[in-house]
C-alpha cells in the first residue's frame, strides 16, 4: 500500500494532483504550447486616451518578408464587440479609439523579430478628443462622452437602493462618523500573463487554446464578434497560471482567431508581454467612497449613507457587476435598519477596469470596516464587542435590503477571534514597540456573496465515467485558475466512488469534451460545479452496483459495494474488477452527467431592473473576521505587517490544505493592495508600467499567516461548502489601516498606506495645522 | 438581539441548553424527584456468591409498623428473568443465588429509616453452592455451574472467527511477538446512582420515573418479568446523571413496578446508594487475554491469534454482545491477511458484567496496542510508522473478515500526529526528566463499531411540531445521559428551520409521549436520532412553507422562507408569524414524524449465526489516535500524565464543544481505567466498596488534554458525523503502557498500572531473577 491506494475523504487535507506536475514544470499551461510551424500575432496599440481613428497604414508593414497578416476592423466580419452585460469593446478599434490600450492592427509573422519590426511600421492617422479621467468630472452635462450611443452618457451603471427610511434615518442617531475613502486601481499581474494560441482549419474552423476563465463565454463571443457560428469555435483550456479575475471575458481570444482565420492551417500564438498585460489588460476599480454612519450611544447601528463612484475605463467588462457588488456589500455584515445607497460605474479614458478578485468589496469594506472603527472609537466601544453587536444572523435584512437566508458564520469567528492570542495580548503588542516604533492591532469583518445573482443562471453540467481500463474521468468544464478546486472535484468523486483519487482522471475544459460550466469567477466555481458533480457521482455508483449485479447473479445490487478498483458482492466477498466492468459495458452504460442550477434570491428589494440585472441581491454569503498586528516605523513611515490572521466562514472546509492555499494567496494581495500597489495613471497613460516599478509585496513582506475556519455547513453547499475564494482579500486593508490608527493614532483613508503617506499623517498628528 | 436569538449553524459550538439548568442544580434528574406521599422501597440482598435460596421469612419486616409491603418472587406474576439477550436474571431470587447483590426480597415503608430497619428483619434459608470465580475455571467440565438449563454450561457466549489461513499465517511470519494481558473490572462510578420512582393507579398501571438509558426496551421488560400488558407500562426518562452502560437494561425498574403495584395510588421511590450500586449494579468486563502477532521484516503485519475470556458474572445482561464487540476489535485497524479469534463470555459467581462506554473495546485495544509496540521494538520501527504501514482503508477486509466500508480517517489522524509537537518533541520530552524520573511517550490507534450490528433493528422514530405559540417541540425518544445529543439535536432541527436554538422545546423521552428510538448507547445515539429528525425538520420546513403560501395567497412556495419566528414571503416581504401559523392549523397539520432504520452490514464473514444474533459485523467505525506523555517516579512506581492528545475520526463534527467535551471524559475515564481504577473482588465479596477505596483520577490526576479531530465526513452520517461517545476510552490504556514502556523499558500487562506493579517491574528490571 501507497499513499497513491489511499482513499481520501471530505474534510480531509489532499496533495493536489497538479501539485507536482506544476512544481516540476511539467504542468503544460497555455503558453507552455509551442505547437510546429507556429506563427506569432500581435497588436498595434493606440497610445494615446481619446480620438477618432481616420485610418490606418498597412502596407508597410505587409511588405516585410515574413509578415503574413495585416488586419484591421475592416477585416472583422462580425459585430466586433465584445463584452459580458454591455458590448462596447472592440476587437479592433473601427471608429474610435478610447483608451492608449486599444488595439489598432492585428500583424501576423513568422517570427517574434520580423512581428516587432512590423508593428513599428504600422501608422495610423487619429483626431485626437478631448479626454475624460476623473469619474466625477466624467459625470458633468459638459463632458466628452466615450460612447454616444450610451443613453446614460458616462454612466455605464448607476443604481440608488433606499432601505428602511434611508437618509431620514440618520434624524435620530445620537451618533455619527463621516469619512471619504479612496481606493487605488490594482493589477492582477498573474504568473501567466495572457496569451494563447489558435489554429483554423480549412473550412474556417477554429480551435484556441488559452489561459481563460470563462471557455464557453469566450466561445460565444469570439463567434458573435467575427461573425462565426458557434460551432465553429472551439476553446482548449488548460490549467491557468493565475487570472485573479483579469482572464474572466476576452483577452487575446478573438485576436487569435481572427489570425488563425487568415493564416489557415498554420497555428498563430499570441502571448502579451507584462508592459502590454499592464497596458491592455484589465484592473481592478479605483474607486471613491462617501460614507456616514449613525448609531445610537450603546453602538447599535441605525443609520448609513454611501456614495460610490467606480472608475470603470472605457469599457463595460463587468464594470456595472462590479459596482452592483460594491454597492449590495457596503454595509457590511451588519444589522442596520435605515441605509440609503448610491453607485455608480463611470466611463473614463483610463485604463479597463474589470473582475479582479473580491469584485467591488475589497473597497466598500475598506471604507465601511474603517467607518466602523471610527464609530468605536467615537463611542468609546471595543471594536469587536461593536461589530459583535451589530453582526447579521440568518433572517435579517442585510443592509441593501435583502434576507440574508444562508449560513452565517461571522458571530462564530468573531467569538472565535475575542479568545484568541493575538486578541488577547494586543496591550502586550502595543506595550512591546522599540523606540520610534509603535505597534497596533486592527480588526475587519466581511461578507461576500457567491454566484451570479438573481437573473444569469449559475449552472454546471457534470459529467463522469468508468472507462474501460477501470479508471474514471471526471469531465469539468469549468477552469481550474490555481485555486485548487479541481482537486476539489476529484477528492468529492474519489470519495462517493470510494477510490483513491489517483484512480480518476480529470477532463479540463474544452468546448468541444466537456459541458458548459460557467466562469471560474465569483466564489461559485466549487459551489457550482460540486453541486453538480455530486449527484452524477452518485448516480454513476448506483449505474455500475446495478450492472455489476446483473453481471455477478446478484439479485439486491444493495448488496454490492464499489471497493478500490472494484465491485464487491458482499455476502459472497467476489470482486468484479472494474477495468473488466468497464470493458464490458458500453459507454453509454458507463456515463453519467448532471445538471445543476444555483438557487437564486426570490426577494427584490429594489424595483431597479437594471440593478438585478447585474446580480442584485445574492442568497448565499462567506463571511471572515481578519487580524492584523503592525509596527509602524515613526522615522520612515513604513508599515511593517508582524503578524496575520483570518478566522473564515466558508461552509464545510472540504480539503483544508486547499483552502488555507486560497486564504494565504488572498491575504498576501490583500496586504499589497492595503499597503504598496498602486497601478499609476497619469493622463490615461501608466506609468508603473512594469514589476520594477509596481510593488508587489514579496515573501519578506508577508508575514505568517495563520489560517483559521469554523466550518459550519451550508445547506446548498456542496457537501455544505460555500465560496472561499474572494473572501480573503476583502478585510486586509481595512484591518491594516485599523491597525495603524490602533498604532499611531492616525486615521488614513487613502489606500495603499504608503510609508510616504503614513509619514505624511504622522508629520500632522505632530505638528497639526492650525484651522 | 440577544445570544439567544442567534441562529447556530452546523459545525458551530452551541452551549447545551441544559448547561445552565444543570450548573444552577435546576434540572431534575430522577433522582431529585420527590412527590408527596412518597414510600421508600429497598432490597434485601444475598450477601452470599452462590446457593440454593430455600425459604424467605418476611413476618417480622411485615409487622414493623410503616412497612407497607415485603415481596418475593412468590410475589411477581410475570417471567420473573429481566435481560437483553438471555433472560437470566430474576427480579427476585426464586430458587438460585448467584451472585452477593442479588435480590432476595423487595420491602417498602413510608420512611427510609423504617425500610432500614425492616430490612434487618428479613432473613432467609440457604443452601450452600460452591462458588466459582475464574473464567477459565468456570468452563472445566468439573465446574459447578450457574446456569443449569444453559445448554453450554457456563460458557454464555463463545464465538471462534478465522480469516486468512488463520493460525497457520504464523507460519511465513519472519518476526512474531506475544503476551499475556490482564484487563480489571471497572465501575461506571455515575454521579446519579441508581434510582428511579413508580406509581401505579388503580387500574395496574404502572409509570415509572428512572434513570435509564432504554425507556421503550425497559416497558417491555418490567412487562414481561412482572406479567403485565406492555401499555400498562410507562416509563418517563429525564435527563441521566451518568449512565455509560450501567443504565443500559434494567436497574430498580421491575423492582419499583412490583413495590407500586402492591402500594396503588402511593409514589414509591427506590435509589441505591453508593454502596448498593457498586453491590448490585453492573461493572466492565475483567478479560484474560492471549496475544500473537506475526509480521514480514518491514513490518507488514501478517498474522494474529486472539484468545479472550470475559468474565460476565452470573447473568447475561449484554455479555455475550461484549465478547462479540470485543473481539471484533481484537485485531485494530490494520490490514490483517490470516486470523484467528476466539472470544467466550464466561458466567461466574463475581459481580454481574455488562456494557460500559467501549464495550469490550477498551480491553482488547490494551492488549492489541501493546502488542504493536512489542512488534515496532522487536522490529526496531518507529510506532507511528508500524501503524501508519498497516493502515486500514476503505474497501479493505478488517482482521475480522469483514469489508470496511464507511470513511476511515485513520491516516489522516497518523499524519496529523506525526507533525503534532507532543509527538516531535518526544526526545526533548524524554530528556526533560529529573533525577530518579524517567520521561516517555506512548501512542495508541484504535476502531470503535457503531451501532447494533447486522440484525438487531437500529431505529429511531423522530417527531416535529409547531406548537401554537410558534415555538416547535422536538420530540427524541432517546436518553441524553450527559453526552449532550439533546442540544446536539436541537442545533440541527433549529438550523434546518432557521430559528434559534431556545425557540425549540425538547421533550425528553416518555413512552406516552415519544416514539421508539433505541437505547442511548453503542455510539449509535446521535447518528440514528438524527438521521430521522433531519428528514422530519426538513419535511415539516416544507409544509409549514406550503401551508403558509396558501395562507398568503402565494402561487409558489418556493418564494417563502422560514426567518427566526415567522414564515417569509420574499418577493413582498410580507411575514406571517409563527405563533400565527401555529394557532391557524391543526396539530395534524404542523407534526411531522420519520422513521430511520440505518444500514446493516450486508456481509457473512462468520456462518456463526449465534455471533451475527450478538451484533457482527459491524458497518461504521470511528477512529482515533492518542498519545500520552508520562513521568515515572522510579522510586515510588507512581506514573504521572504530563500531557494527553486525541486526534479522533468521529466523522463531520456538528457541535465542537459537545464533541470536546466527550473526547475529555472518556480519556479522563480511561485513564482511570488505566493507572488506578480497579473493582476488587474477593470470593465474590467486593472489597472496594465506595468511593474512597475504588480510586477514581481527580481533575489533579488529568493532564490538560488536547482535543483534535479530522472532521471528515461519513456518507451515511447525518451532516457526516460518526459516534463520538465510545472511542475516547479505547485508547488511554494501551498509550499510557507504551509511555512508561518507552520511559522506562518496563513492559506491564496487567492494568491498571499501579505504582505498585511498576515499582515491581522496575525492580526486577533493575535485577532481573535468573532463569
Amino acid at each position: 500500500m501507497t499513499d497513491n491506494d489511499r482513499t481520501v475523504a471530505i474534510g480531509e487535507s489532499m496533495i493536489r494532483p497538479d501539485a507536482l506536475t506544476k512544481v516540476r514544470g511539467e504542468e503544460r499551461f497555455a503558453v507552455d504550447h509551442y505547437p510546429s510551424g507556429l506563427l506569432w500575432a500581435g497588436v498595434k496599440r493606440a497610445g494615446i486616451p481619446h480620438g477618432h481613428l481616420l485610418s490606418v497604414v498597412t502596407d508597410e508593414a505587409a511588405k516585410i518578408p515574413g509578415v503574413c497578416a495585416v488586419l484591421t476592423a475592416a477585416d472583422i466580419n462580425g459585430t466586433n464587440r465584445q463584452g459580458v452585460i454591455r458590448k462596447d469593446q472592440p476587437v479592433l478599434v473601427d471608429e474610435r479609439i478610447r483608451h492608449c490600450g486599444d488595439p489598432v492592427a492585428l500583424v501576423v509573422a513568422e517570427t517574434q523579430e520580423i512581428l516587432a519590426v512590423a508593428l513599428e511600421q504600422i501608422r495610423f492617422e487619429v483626431e485626437p478628443l478631448e479626454p475624460v479621467f476623473d469619474p466625477c468630472a466624467a459625470l458633468r452635462s459638459d463632458a466628452p462622452l466615450l460612447h454616444p450611443d450610451h443613453p446614460d452618457g458616462n454612466a455605464l451603471f448607476t443604481a440608488h437602493i433606499t432601505v428602511g427610511a434611508g437618509e431620514n434615518g440618520f434624524a435620530d442617531c445620537a451618533e455619527m462618523v463621516e469619512g471619504e475613502f479612496d481606493l487605488p486601481r490594482q493589477a492582477h499581474a498573474f504568473l501567466e500573463t495572457e496569451n494563447g494560441w489558435a489554429r483554423a482549419d480549412n473550412d474556417g474552423r477554429v480551435e484556441i487554446t488559452v489561459s481563460t476563465q470563462t471557455p464557453f463565454r469566450d466561445r460565444s463571443e469570439v463567434a458573435e464578434a467575427l461573425g462565426l457560428s458557434v460551432d465553429r469555435v472551439r476553446i482548449i483550456a488548460p490549467y491557468c497560471g493565475g487570472a485573479f479575475g483579469g482572464k474572466d471575458g476576452i483577452t487575446v481570444q478573438s485576436l487569435l482567431a481572427l489570425a488563425a482565420l487568415h493564416c489557415p492551417g498554420r497555428p498563430v500564438k499570441m502571448w502579451w508581454r507584462r508592459e502590454e498585460s499592464f497596458l491592455a489588460g484589465v484592473k481592478r476599480h479605483p474607486a471613491r467612497l462617501l460614507y456616514r454612519l449613525g448609531a445610537d450611544r450603546s453602538g447599535t447601528l441605525a443609520a448609513l449613507s454611501v456614495e460610490a463612484w467606480f472608475d470603470t475605463g472605457p469599457y463595460d467588462h463587468l464594470g456595472g457587476v462590479v459596482a452592483a457588488l460594491g454597492i449590495e456589500h457596503a454595509g457590511g455584515p451588519y444589522r442596520i435598519p435605515h441605509v440609503d445607497l448610491k453607485t455608480r460605474a463611470v466611463y473614463t479614458n483610463n485604463p479597463v477596469s474589470g473582475a479582479f478578485r473580491g469584485f467591488g468589496v475589497p473597497q466598500v469594506a475598506a471604507a465601511m470596516e474603517s467607518m466602523m472603527d471610527l464609530l468605536a472609537r467615537r463611542l468609546q466601544l471595543c471594536p469587536l464587542e461593536l461589530r459583535r453587536r451589530n453582526a447579521l444572523v440568518r433572517g435579517d435584512h442585510c443592509p441593501a435590503g435583502s434576507t440574508r437566508q444562508g449560513s452565517i458564520g461571522l458571530t462564530a469567528c468573531l467569538d472565535r477571534l475575542a479568545t484568541h492570542p493575538l486578541w488577547t495580548t494586543r496591550e502586550q503588542w502595543r506595550a512591546a514597540a522599540g523606540p520610534h516604533r509603535s505597534h497596533g492591532t486592527g480588526i475587519a469583518a466581511v461578507a461576500h456573496g457567491m454566484g451570479y445573482g438573481p437573473l444569469v443562471p449559475d449552472t454546471a453540467t457534470a459529467a463522469i465515467e468508468l472507462l474501460p481500463d477501470g479508471r474514471f474521468s471526471v469531465q469539468a468544464g469549468v477552469v481550474d485558475m490555481g485555486q485548487g478546486n479541481a482537486a476539489t472535484y476529484l477528492q468529492m468523486a474519489a470519495d462517493i466512488l470510494n477510490q483513491p483519487p489517483d484512480r480518476l482522471l480529470l477532463i479540463l475544459p474544452d468546448t468541444d469534451r466537456t459541458f458548459p460550466c460557467g466562469s471560474s469567477s465569483a466564489s461559485r466555481t466549487t459551489f457550482t460545479y460540486a453541486n453538480a458533480l455530486i449527484p452524477a457521482a452518485r448516480k454513476l455508483r448506483e449505474l455500475l452496483l446495478a450492472r455489476a449485479s446483473e453481471m455477478m447473479l446478484v439479485q439486491d445490487h444493495r448488496e454490492m459495494l464499489l471497493v478500490p478498483g472494484a465491485v464487491r458482492h458482499l455476502p459472497s466477498g467476489r470482486d468484479i474488477e472494474l477495468a473488466r466492468l468497464g470493458s464490458l459495458l458500453s459507454r453509454d452504460e458507463r456515463f453519467v452527467s448532471h445538471h445543476y442550477r444555483a438557487p437564486a434570491a426570490r426577494e427584490t428589494p429594489s424595483d431597479n431592473s437594471n440593478l438585478r440585472l447585474h446580480g442584485f441581491p445574492h442568497l448565499i454569503f462567506s463571511h471572515a473576521v481578519h487580524l492584523a498586528r503592525v509596527e509602524v516605523d515613526e522615522l520612515t513611515g513604513r508599515v511593517s505587517v508582524a503578524a496575520y490572521l483570518s478566522i473564515s466562514d466558508c461552509g464545510r472546509i472540504i480539503n483544508p490544505v486547499v483552502f488555507s492555499g486560497q486564504q494565504e494567496g488572498a491575504v498576501a494581495q490583500g496586504i499589497g493592495y492595503a499597503l504598496c500597489e498602486d497601478v499609476l495613471v497619469d493622463r490615461g497613460q501608466i506609468r508603473t508600467a512594469d514589476l520594477a516599478t509596481y510593488i508587489l509585496p514579496t515573501s519578506l513582506d508577508v508575514p505568517p499567516l495563520e489560517t483559521l475556519a469554523v466550518s459550519l455547513s451550508e445547506h446548498d453547499g456542496p457537501f455544505g461548502l460555500k465560496g472561499a475564494g474572494e473572501i480573503g482579500i476583502d478585510a486586509p486593508a481595512p484591518a491594516l489601516a485599523n491597525a495603524v490608527e490602533d498604532a499611531c493614532s492616525i486615521r488614513l483613508t487613502r489606500f495603499p498606506l504608503t510609508a510616504e503617506r503614513v509619514l505624511g499623517a504622522l508629520t500632522e498628528r505632530n505638528n497639526p495645522r492650525r484651522s
